[in-house]
């Protein structure tokens, strides 16, 4: 299919122009909704003709940045090249660009870090203020002007539905075939005029395959025909290896104890090696028909399409290595009909976890020994990538699991500490820890017999006795009259294991 | 009504016994599922029965202690007198009692604090281990054995679907007008097998008003007339109005921007003190169709009822004074169609808060300067109450609120620290605090930016020089190197508040 092809309403067709001729309709201080989801569908030329010009623009006396929302991380392309030039002033909902996280640390860029499942309705709220541009990639036009959507969802939906302004990118790179594969749901309101949301299972189709658009609003179209930002997934390491082990062995027993059906339940699981371990040890393992209802379809999941072991994936994006994405698209007929993309706030709306009993999976940065979790916050005040969708799915579902190595940077971080320098998930949230040492099952369980569990099957041996040292020092003082039993802490030790690290380089104290 | 003729029903007559007989059907370490929430609808002569069991049994060799699971928080017939003998070896999910208090931050007693919605769920999931014996209040059994509920629903439907064993206290101090006020839902389901909730207003039914038992099971039925632990609410105070006055201010000003319906949306209130003043505040405003989805139904809304300010209220509990109790009673025949009391997984269930755009009101300890909220810790370590429903609605919430007068202990303490000392509510879940000094809107506001506005709105001016002085210097440091700009922190100092209180009965720092 040529490029122009792929638009084939007339007046879309008209609106043609280069990325730079585009780029001039976005005005300086705008808030612009970008489509993007973990490094899939998100506008490729646009941003870049942008930052140009905001480069040139605050080479000059004009300070010009504007604010962007995605529906979450997206690439160098998009949010790398408007940080490096300083282009923007507040980033929403997630990233996990180097620049930006560099920018965001040094305190020269604003960042809100929300749930997925939120940013939609607190747009339609009017809790962010007006959306004036949405800058959407598709895969192409219908001639009634409806949209073929890209290989991600995220936040479209509202972008269009919101923005004052629209501007497409049209990309001829992402497979024609994509076409039919989305789910739109556009039975949303705001309150008191919202309905049940009308899915029972991870495969019903509530919705309709294309984005909506008024035509009015399009001031733009850009031809595109450029890849995602494709990366390869390491191999399993042995560490990945033994979490997945660990959580495997978990889903057994609670199968055998009646506690999940034996198909389990659809599994949510974050992005990175380590979820993509576990979901290949699944596909090694014995289960059977198993389902996906999750933000990010990464190899593992396609991997189990395609054995059979699973037979049905929700997401809101589609975000596969090279390889992967080279099996998806030729054989795209094969996933097409087991494969759906949806809008955000429904991939990770709380009354579908809930629902449907979803098995959540996501990695943390760290946990403390009462079983809270730091997704976010490296040392409590530098910014990782965001909290993205784990609380949506941790809080909401059949069970929540949180994994980890129980070390980092060669042994000098230990991920169990006695305290997390910053909360994303509460004691209230997290049932199950997994590191490759074992796994913790917290549930029912309180905070001292929790530390227990989680030092003795989760942290790393090297760091055992100092964590054991620390609850037996702190039980004492609650013993001694400071401080109390329920969950002791010693308050001027509990970060110490991170202001050590700072200085020193390493978390391990002297005993 | 005359005691027996509140038992209709000819084989529940049979097992009329007394609270001594039906205590011995309790065994050493048996799971112990009571009715109860907010010192409403408890059982008030089992208990105090098998406490004195209990005791006897302790005297001698034989170690005797039950786990106490309920709605919510009960009374001193049921809390305390089993805590007191060491009866309760576990008790969840949420207490208020002074002598459990007590015990569990001496180290005698676990308490594993969970989410209200999300009890009666993992029972049925079998996370907590076989429910042996429901202990439940009941108003009434009609002739074919169904059950009459009393002041609480809470999670007496799942206590009576799980246990093995169940003994009824019939309490005829409840109304016999109560009948056909309660909406029992039995659409629940473990998934794979759930189905949308069919509510979409607070007033929807969609259940029964009746509690089912399986007649077989039923072991006991002991009479009573005793009254709930109705205790009288202070008069609002100066703080609490003024408190009220800025969220009367925030809600007109939402209204005025289109951000919410003229209507507002459904209400929910936290317990005690303030809620109810804010809730006398709303009373006394111009606001009018204002409907209540909650978890507990106090006295300021039953006058917003009277008032006709309130139209609709739904809820899992009456907690009214002896005065509004009185006033109830007096005119039930007027509020009957205005109240509803569901199960607690129903009056507090995500899916529901979420569709209905709930907005959130709760109490809390103390909140940070980046927006974190500590509800059931003081100083980190000893547990005060509970989370209880406030996570369930500040998560799904159309917004969420939390309010605190600025300090506490005649000042020596501070509501608003540079770091709360244990996370009930995380930075991406709060987004409005409130003090009687003001009013801080954290939605879409950066972590530096929160901190500013949580300082200047809603911080004692006594302690703003020392917030302010700990942001300056945590942020030089992260300038300098020293930790992130994100979210600055000085680890070594971060938790110096709460310490200094702990040593010195003040909190705040020489500058």
């Amino acid at each position: 299919m040529t490029l122009s092809s792929r638009i084939q309403h007339p007046l879309l067709k008209q609106k043609i122009m280069s990325a730079e001729s585009a780029a001039l309709l976005i005005e300086n201080g705008d808030h612009v909704g970008m489509s993007g989801f973990t490094g899939a569908g998100y506008p490729k030329l646009l941003p870049q003709a942008l930052a140009r010009r905001i480069e040139l623009a605050n080479q000059g006396d004009q300070k010009f940045s504007i604010g962007v929302w995605t529906g979450a991380s997206t690439a160098p392309e998009l949010d790398g090249a408007l940080a490096k030039v300083g282009g923007i002033n507040m980033r929403l909902p997630y990233q996990s660009d180097p620049t930006c996280r560099a920018r965001i640390n040094a305190g020269q860029m604003d960042y809100v870090d929300l749930h997925l499942s939120h940013v939609a309705q607190i747009v339609w709220f009017g809790f962010l203020g007006k959306l004036n541009v949405a800058v959407i990639e598709v895969a192409g036009v219908l001639p009634d002007g409806r949209l073929i959507p890209s290989s991600s969802v995220g936040n479209n939906k509202t972008w269009l539905d919101q923005a004052d302004k629209v501007i497409l990118e049209v990309n001829a790179h992402q497979s024609a075939a994509l076409e039919g594969m989305h789910d739109i749901y556009y039975g949303t309101e705001r309150p008191p005029h919202r309905k049940p949301i009308p899915m029972e299972h991870t495969g019903d189709r509530i919705g309709e395959p294309y984005l909506r658009v008024d035509l009015n609003k399009v001031v733009a179209v850009v031809e595109t025909d450029l890849p995602d930002r494709n990366t390869e997934f390491n191999a399993p390491d042995q560490t990945s290896e033994k979490i997945a082990s660990h959580i495997l062995a978990f889903f057994e027993e609670e199968v055998k104890m009646g506690r999940m059906p034996p198909a389990l339940l659809p599994l949510q699981s974050g992005v990175g090696n380590i979820a993509n371990a576990v979901l290949a040890g699944l596909n090694r393992g014995s289960f059977e028909n198993l389902t996906g209802f999750t933000e990010v379809l990464q190899d593992g999941m396609l991997a189990m399409i395609k054995s059979g072991k699973m037979t049905m994936a929700s997401a809101t994006a589609l975000s596969l290595s090279p390889t992967a994405n080279q099996e998806f698209l030729q054989n795209l007929d094969f996933y097409r009909d087991k494969i759906i993309l949806r809008p955000q706030e429904i991939s990770n709306h709380p009354e579908l976890i809930r629902r449907l009993g979803v098995i959540s999976m996501n990695g943390m940065l760290e946990a403390d020994i009462y079983g809270n979790v730091n997704s976010t916050h490296v040392m409590g005040t530098r910014i990782m990538n965001g909290i993205g969708g784990s609380g949506d799915f941790a809080r909401n579902a059949y069970v929540s699991m949180f994994m980890t190595p129980s070390t980092a940077k060669g042994g000098a971080i230990s991920c169990i500490v006695p305290m997390v320098s910053h909360v994303d998930h509460t004691e209230h949230d997290v049932q199950i820890i997994v590191t490759e040492q074992g796994l913790a099952d917290l549930r029912g369980v309180a905070p001292r017999h929790r530390a227990e569990l989680i030092i003795q099957r989760c942290a790393h041996p090297d760091y055992r006795p100092a964590l054991l040292d620390y609850v037996q020092r702190a039980q004492h003082n609650a013993q001694a009259g400071q401080g109390g039993m329920h969950t002791p802490h010693i308050l001027d030790e509990a970060l110490s294991w991170h202001s050590r690290y700072e200085r020193e380089g390493q978390m391990l104290p002297k005993l």
